[in-house]
């Protein structure tokens, strides 16, 4: 998607052919710096400290730091696809990249192992994008009828699940985007997105650099509008997607869950293949939830205004802070799952309906 | 309640008897700084611009205000009064205690209404501080009862209905501070509040300044602690609460409501008579929700690590904030309501009978 005009993707191949290109999304939306990656720890580290965050985003820079590492050397693989995959425990999009480049390289001789890492990095950002794309096309329709009834349409969305958590598109603001260059009166209510605020930082970024309205609220909030018929639809992107649909996403997705469904409002999850895990059957009791630092409650980073870039304590001096970074939406609130191969309910049947290879 | 060692109410009467002193609660936790009130509308400015909040304090201060108005000219009763009223819109206390002052006021001549109007907000000072003292005492057994089965209590609350934001002992705080002064083993989830973070901000600096062992989460993780089960009771306070049971509180408290619900997690409300609205039955459509500036969520203040208190934007730059203020919690998601006559379910006849007298 664009910024200032210019098409970007959220990695890419600096013009030297091997160093890897991200944005630093913690600089995000106060800097648009970009970071050439040039060792699979400078990728294990970006995936760490969030410099890239988002499930599709994560596994796409992972397999490039695979990359980097078989270009170093080649004899690392088992170490870097083990060290790479403990960066970040809950998406599972991780794991599917190194399992994936695993499974090119195990085989080949040291010396093709980097020029097939490469490729084979590419083509994980190449279906990253083609498969958000999909994912647009399939949940434009639920937009194009809120339209047609009604006119204007209010889409709530939880953090950023934009295509700077993605290689390009989004998986939940890609039928977003399609909606509003489609000429469809799109309005969403972006959540905040507490603790590292990336609804406010990145989704609202994302939405104004391409021009579709919205309006950023508090993670509180929601309940309310849906209380008064504000919002006509949910749709949020996810980490994890269990054999049975339950969603693991951002903190404070189940709340919004649970307020569409008391609402009558439908809640969609977005996702490309990569996301579902079929080996994982009860989320709430099985998907492990990252515990971050304290820190990112307690502190925040923001711009003065004479521009200055400043982190400030927000809470009481003395006073800790618990930062469980993801939680999980039972299937049984998710009105339906929205894929790059079409639109499903959240459970077992229809999951393996759309997907018989992975049964 | 004590700030090291030290007892204060959260709004008294100067030395030289007339003048109004208050705490800059927008200045809480970082500066601990009382402010003099001299004139009705400085009442209203520290009621307005959240220097007091809290819908038990917000009365106080607002009689209080009345008194300074008739100590200048005892013919502006009406106009003041009037004025007054309209300085927040949610809490119903303000208009209970204006009544109070009205009813106390009225037929009095002009020369009288000063000493009565300083009596009678003195009066409505003290009585909140008793009124809060019962809602502890009648709210501690409900913790009491979980310390007996299991230990340590773990209590979730929103925003502040604490000392500060009533003249002391809070509401929602009050069973809390009882149970630990009691000696039972509690520990509160602090729920950080946005967009003004009052949790974060005031409620950590009571129970931290008290002794009370707590930690601050982002609003977006209640859910998730109540689905593994770390949350045994909720209690918050709240702005008004119909004749039927539903309940206004601050933005987020509807979403707290439907995660206990969801998870079986009891959930009870703390209020003194003055909060109930007998006029009031479908609290979702008929109590007004105000409607704040948007700055509130694009802006946060706090303190930097080297002291300074900076205001940092946290929004990207040219996107529009939305800043409802409270919402509604439908009685039938309410557990039951802890008052200082006793506790009772969130229903019109049990709400009679406990208080006859608002038939």
């Amino acid at each position: 998607m664009k910024i200032n005009g210019v098409a970007y993707r959220s990695v890419w191949l600096d013009a030297d052919g091997w160093g890897v290109r991200i944005f630093d999304q913690t600089k995000l939306p106060w800097m648009v710096e970009e970071l050439r990656l040039t060792t699979w720890q400078e990728a294990a580290h970006a995936i760490r400290s969030m410099q890239v965050r988002g499930a599709p985003l994560i596994g796409a820079v992972a397999a490039y730091g695979v990359a980097l590492a078989m270009r170093e050397d080649a004899g690392q693989l088992d170490a870097v696809l083990e060290a790479l995959a403990e960066t970040r425990p809950t998406a599972i999009n991780l794991r599917w990249a190194l399992d994936r480049q695993r499974a090119k390289l195990h085989n080949l001789p040291a010396e093709a192992r980097a020029a097939a890492a490469y490729a084979e990095a590419a083509a994980i950002a190449d279906d990253d994008a083609e498969t958000c794309r999909r994912i647009g096309e399939n949940g434009l329709p639920l937009l194009q009828e809120i339209a047609a009834k009604k006119g204007r349409v209010n889409v709530l969305t939880h953090c950023n699940a934009g295509w700077l958590a993605t290689v390009d598109w989004g998986t939940a603001l890609a039928p977003i985007y399609m909606a509003h260059d489609a000429g469809l009166d799109v309005h969403v209510w972006v959540d905040e997105t507490r603790p590292r605020n990336q609804g406010a930082a990145l989704t609202a970024f994302e939405l104004g650099a391409h021009g579709v309205k919205h309006t950023v609220i508090a993670d509180n909030a929601g309940g309310h509008y849906m209380q008064h018929g504000e919002v006509d639809i949910v749709i949020v992107g996810t980490d994890r997607v269990t054999r049975t649909g339950d969603v693991a996403n951002k903190i404070g997705t189940y709340l919004k869950a649970l307020a569409a469904r008391d609402n009558g409002v439908p809640f969609w999850v977005a996702l490309p293949h990569s996301t579902l895990d079929m080996r994982v059957r009860d989320g709430v009791a099985e998907i492990p939830i990252e515990e971050r630092s304290g820190t990112e409650v307690t502190e925040l980073t923001g711009r003065t205004a004479d521009g200055r870039i400043e982190t400030v304590r927000v809470v009481a001096a003395g006073s800790e802070a618990a930062n469980p970074a993801f939680d999980v939406t039972p299937a049984r609130l998710v009105t339906g799952l929205i894929t790059e191969r079409g639109r499903c309910a959240a459970d077992e049947a229809s999951l393996l309906a759309l997907y018989p290879e992975k049964a």
